[in-house]
């Protein structure tokens, strides 16, 4: 693959939509030749699992059944965007990837860190990311951030005790993966996207 | 679990309907507590994914996505309708189950056994039927008896030379598995059922 593929994850609030708008600012004014993507979605099939994994109606959803749409979401997105993207040479940024996975269904859903893993198996070997940044902030001060969560989105509306088990499953695979980044977001958003655009700089990215 | 768990399987038009219809009125006959149910779909969360795998506009969906997807529609009805009702020890009959993905995913799309049985772990340990009823019928002469194939059926409208695969998938898989019982359908509709309810009385599930 000739493109550079790197991640943006955190707990709800952290600031990756910010984020990933001061990183584009300033590849836009370097002339690199990216995309910036999401996940759960980025393509037409992602998107209409998304809708079902996201849908505040779905209250009956069991974590195996979760923890399979986000990756039958991620592989679609994966061969349809990501992919030919990385065959073209760009850098794809993309919010959120099969951390969030290993955090949220691994960790605070209790599936463990295996079976995210094994049902991911694309994401964890062929389209490993080059680079993870972990917006560390922890779930209480980026609540307090986003000042509440969006009613209608299933995930956010898991309460305060369910990111923090999120939280603690990010610290474990940001210890655990050498590719992921903690980045220290006590300072200003600016401060933060500096860092962000200092680490891309010293890891040959940008 | 107290109540016992058989599947049906075969290709598209093998006449698996037809045999579940006759086979639920022998139940009613004998007074067995039963109940009759399908994949993928089966409940309201699995008929949503369902909507999105069987919908003929999806033809950019990748293969990986397609097999994640009937995973995660089969593990919602699992614990949602099969798992409730074997606890109340009822007969649950399905219609399709891992080895459709076993064919379809694993031989057809040429995934590989491992990689559906990675995916399906709870469908191969925890959740594996007393007994498949593997109805085999070619696919050409099923295609013959069915008239036709469902113009909005994704799956239906993939050609006689990729059914013929899926038929090769489920003769390897029924070769494997002991589980599976591949019934002769050369005869009349009547003579299958007979077969059928002789081999459920042998075996002790009636």
């Amino acid at each position: 693959m000739k493109g550079k593929f790197i991640t943006f994850e955190g707990c709800e609030g952290c600031g990756k939509s910010t984020q990933v708008r001061l990183l584009s600012q300033k590849l836009d004014e370097l002339g690199v030749d990216y995309i910036v993507t999401r996940e759960p979605g980025g393509s037409d099939v992602a998107e209409q699992i998304r809708k079902i994994i996201l849908d505040a109606k779905n209250t009956s959803m069991c974590d195996e059944c979760e923890a399979l749409l986000y990756a039958a979401a991620r592989i679609q997105h994966l061969k349809e965007i990501v992919e030919p993207a990385l065959e073209k040479g760009k850098l794809v940024i993309c919010d959120r990837y099969v951390d969030s996975s290993l955090a949220y269904q691994g960790y605070a859903r209790g599936l463990g860190e295996e079976y995210v893993e094994k049902i991911n198996s694309a994401a964890m070997s062929s389209f490993c990311p080059d680079l993870t940044l972990f917006l560390n902030i922890s779930p209480k001060d980026a609540f307090a951030r986003k000042h509440g969560a969006d009613e209608d989105d299933r995930m956010e509306q898991l309460g305060l005790e369910f990111h923090e088990k999120v939280y603690q499953g990010y610290l474990a695979v940001a210890k655990k993966y050498p590719r992921i980044a903690a980045i220290d977001c006590s300072g200003t958003k600016y401060q933060t996207a500096e860092k962000i655009i200092t680490l891309l700089k010293d890891r040959g990215i940008i």
